[in-house]
């Protein structure tokens, strides 16, 4: 398959330019017999979805997705799944000025090279538009993990530029336009966002996912082990540029006596290890933490090329999210939902016997 | 495909325990006509092969590499390739007193919660004694990008524990046993891992790879993006807890107008991005990060249980690595290089006509 | 990737039921720069539709193929191509009946015993209305050989039966109904069919397809021979029951010194391989031959069971080709074309740089 | 992958020439827990092994399988299972002479033309010598099968040129050199193999293989369908040029009332479609027959041209079985095990909560 599937038994193929007709796909390898209908996944759609809030783009979706297939009398029945969201306001005079230059930070000047072509109008292929499908593909993950696991998806802005969260409350999360779980720091959000957009700048964030209510012994070493499939997943969401599991980064300055999690017949005494061990799924809570760079579609003036190669300037006008960030909560938790449900599956696939004489041991005690 | 196969055009497929026969592997989709012989992966082996100084594990290995097939008269002929290493120094019995236990941070309870089985000497699939393969298959990789591209790529040290290396210099990471490629710290490296081995602890490390000439265009949006593929890659290495592109995780508390790099007639300004926009190369030097866990085999005693459940203590003996990320040094390498390769295979599929009118500027300035 | 996916590198992902409210697919892989229009597709549809003639089910379907992504200012840009297609006639009440039976020869027993579920209106995913996807995605690959190559595929009817084609004439096959290429044949087809609808029965066919003007070299062995390939296409078709490359059967009785190909400075001098020699194209004409077994819903009363395991007497009802092998002609065109274009990118990853010292000889002198 | 793996979840990859150091392969995805030894692979090898009569090559291998990972204690770990076996009489001075020309009927022009170079030794990779690894990858498979579910696959040669077998009795089939389940054409057989070589001429073949006590279920539409799967595979098998399941090519001339196989309480009233209905499998007998080329290396005198396209007469000598569809039987029953594994478990990762109301009638009552 060329780059526009996710998957190997749970897929998902999409396809659909910011400015196209329509943005679509197909989920493939979904169990038969799971309830399901568009109200399923139209929540995280909106949740996903431009225009909701004053510090996100002002450009007007509905995102209302369509299940065209693979759905019969309210259950999944084994096929395929065929999704569709309808593109409406597109408002393409907006980009018409970028089609001969290559947005500084954007993906302009790469497709270009590529393909020797590129759809500019609004990023084209490279817009994050795109992943509203995953987000309804990973509702059908979601829906599925909540039904026959119990397990429970959260995702969160754990920091925004120099704000971070420290209080982890998964009530409070959807209650505010930041996704953030910190009901202390949600004035000091405002403020900062309030004051960014004043500035025409943008700013980073960091976001973080965790799954409750994991098995034991998801994940396909030695190169699809469970973290290796997440960190791939996340990586592919549009601005993320670092991945984390569990401690992450901060092992770097760990010794081996403070970073391993000690195993006791009431199960993990710590969770360093983010809920993965040799690649596979230890039934801690599953921890991942993301980066997501600052939108490069800012109104400060930069500089660029032209297609001919010549110098110009450059200050991108059009409706942008002053933090990507902030989206990327309910992208991350699909992408997540969609790596497991796919693990599920293979796992599975080759250990529908497997048996160990060993109790699991319950999860974290964190 | 199971999980022990990476990459879709170029790919391997390993096997192999610990302390089995042999480990091995196929390599195939590596074009006919590269000059190839096992002298062109010896080197590498060497450098990730244990017993090479008293940092690294006394376990003593040749891992003298035999390539099998796909070569003949001193070229490959586009069939696949198949590997083999021996192994020699097994001392199974070393590990007889861990059959029943699991070591605390090792994927042993995962394994035989998954399996309901596990080959426990030494680790068995898990243990990173199954990368030297990749090292293998990565060292035929490096021959192609740089007979092809004249791509190099450069492994290092980047930090361990409170030490960081502070000066990049590529012809000094080879010169000592910890792939550091700053010579001013090689005193406080020293005096720092004999305190550690003294103390019978282990450390984290932050390894860096760069790949410099690097053409634009290799990468496969929405999925199979470049750095989406470089994480898989990075994360699926033994101890990795995370994978940074670029400037990674400082993007959080970055600005758009700090981060996003500005094109010019004479190439971009700087590489904040890492040398991949969009998930396709850019032409930038492609610059990764990733964090290493201390070594969980340690002489600091742990708690932990047997396979009843039962509480225990445990000492880990036998022979490992205190810090296991210097060694990752030339496995990184390995997979930077082969995920490289397999985009390019794949984008010359795709792309064999596409010839943008847009000139290709020259990678970063820095 | 579930099963609703065909090809590696050029790949089509289908998915839709005969009676929800559209079918569609996703075409990932296909080259930047090729002129593309629904225009391009619309032709092979109207000729798989049904409805066009006396022979066909009289369900009448527009089968009006929408491009909703990959396509920019007449031309594909290298991303994901959204297809569509809205399902009209689809009279449902004519199936509510066979809910709860098993109609014999159709694959209602075993999607239920495979999925504990189906829709069971107008057999859902496994009716040969999803084939009208494989022939839009067929009509971008027949474009892309065609521009690239000057590649052209030629099916037609070969037998249907007791009546053979003995003469294979092109420009007589689209004239006619029945894709027979034997004019002389036709009074005879039109004779048979009329018979055969009046006693309610159905009939099986041969249908043929040649690909001409084929390069030397595309097939990866040992498993992804070209001809593996094409047999895995073809058998994939509905109703397929037999696949022959070149002489196929016949070639039980054939002695060696009767079967191989000599060659000779001036091409080959016979093509009783059908282009492929080791699982490679040989650029010899491409020959593929299959058999198509007579429709099962037919209106000669027969045995069956229902859901509870009862016996009972079934008379299939509804609209439907007394011989479903000649509208297969079409699909089996669209697969061959899918199969070649997959061959030539994975054949251009691997081998941009292989360039034989040898003459490529022309193909079959026949 | 490039084209050397073949299966989705159960998977083999192989590598290695003709003449090269050793031929091997990798298993990956079996389950773990399953009872596995060498001695279960090497009757198979036995039975495909040259030199075996008079009737085959007179080249000696003793084919020995080593298992070199992926079973600990007698049992598979679930981790994946490297085979080896080594090359030992090579003789490659038989074949110097061919080095600069293009043997009629084999692969020397195609593979020449594709990679730009090849190893013609005895055929280099396009050897069936290959083959011997899919024999030992389907002993592992054939295992599983009968372990888990009591199918047994039968191989046989149904046709040899214009000797047919009769009468099926498995319990002949492998009491004599040419794999015939009918003890009274043996005679026959043995008076026309004689007369062939003496004639230094070769003859085509047509197996069969049947695989019973099979589920209901196995088969993934609408691409992977399990007689798809089996079409690749089989026509993946060097010499092949047809596959057919159930009735096969007959079916041309069957009408629906005839074909369509009825259901009753008690089972299928007969099995036309061998086994396989909508592309899964029904629980009747499946019955798949694959016709094989004369082998294209005989004494009998032709013409072909060198490399530099010059016309030359070519004798092949060296030691050649005249009739390869003989040996082809056990690899024949190894590719439809390796097929059913494959589809064993992605059934299984898609289906494992799927329960039909209805009862599973018995297979065929023929």
């Amino acid at each position: 398959m060329a780059g526009n599937s996710f998957g190997k038994i749970f897929s998902v193929t999409t396809f659909g330019e910011s400015h196209g007709v329509a943005i679509g796909g197909v989920v493939d390898g979904c169990p038969p017999g799971l309830a399901l209908s568009e109200e399923d996944l139209q929540g995280d759609l909106d949740r996903r979805k431009p225009g909701t809030s004053r510090y996100t783009t002002a450009r007007r979706e509905d995102d209302e997705v369509q299940i065209l297939s693979g759905v019969f009398e309210g259950k999944t029945t084994g096929t395929s799944i065929g999704l569709l969201i309808k593109n409406k306001d597109q408002r393409s005079q907006d980009y018409s000025t970028i089609a001969d230059r290559f947005r500084p930070g954007h993906a302009d000047y790469t497709y270009e090279q590529k393909y020797g072509v590129r759809d500019y109008r609004g990023g084209g292929r490279s817009s994050a538009r795109e992943t509203a499908i995953r987000v309804a593909a990973g509702g059908i993950a979601k829906k599925f993990l909540k039904t026959e696991f119990g397990i429970e998806i959260h995702g969160y802005l754990s920091q925004l530029g120099p704000i971070k969260a420290e209080t982890i409350d998964h009530s409070v999360t959807n209650t505010n336009p930041f996704f953030c779980p910190d009901a202390d720091k949600l004035p000091l959000l405002d403020e900062y966002m309030r004051d960014l957009k004043k500035s025409g700048d943008s700013i980073g964030a960091k976001v973080s996912v965790v799954a409750t209510n994991m098995p034991v012994g998801w994940g396909e070493p030695v190169f699809d082990r469970l973290d290796a499939d997440i960190a791939s997943a996340m990586m592919g969401i549009n601005a993320v540029k670092g991945v984390e599991v569990g401690d992450g980064f901060a092992v770097v300055e760990q010794k081996g006596s403070e970073h391993r999690d000690a195993l006791t017949p009431d199960g993990f005494a710590s969770n360093h290890a983010g809920g993965v061990l040799g690649g596979i799924s230890s039934g801690q809570d599953l921890l991942v933490h993301m980066a997501l760079k600052p939108t490069s579609s800012i109104s400060v003036p930069g500089k660029t090329i032209d297609k001919q190669g010549q110098e110009i300037d450059i200050v991108t006008k059009g409706r942008h999210d002053p933090c990507v960030g902030i989206r990327a909560v309910p992208i991350a938790e699909a992408m997540l939902a969609i790596v497991l449900m796919d693990h599920c599956l293979r796992h599975r696939a080759q250990n529908a016997n497997a048996h160990s004489s060993t109790p699991v041991i319950a999860g974290s005690t964190d």
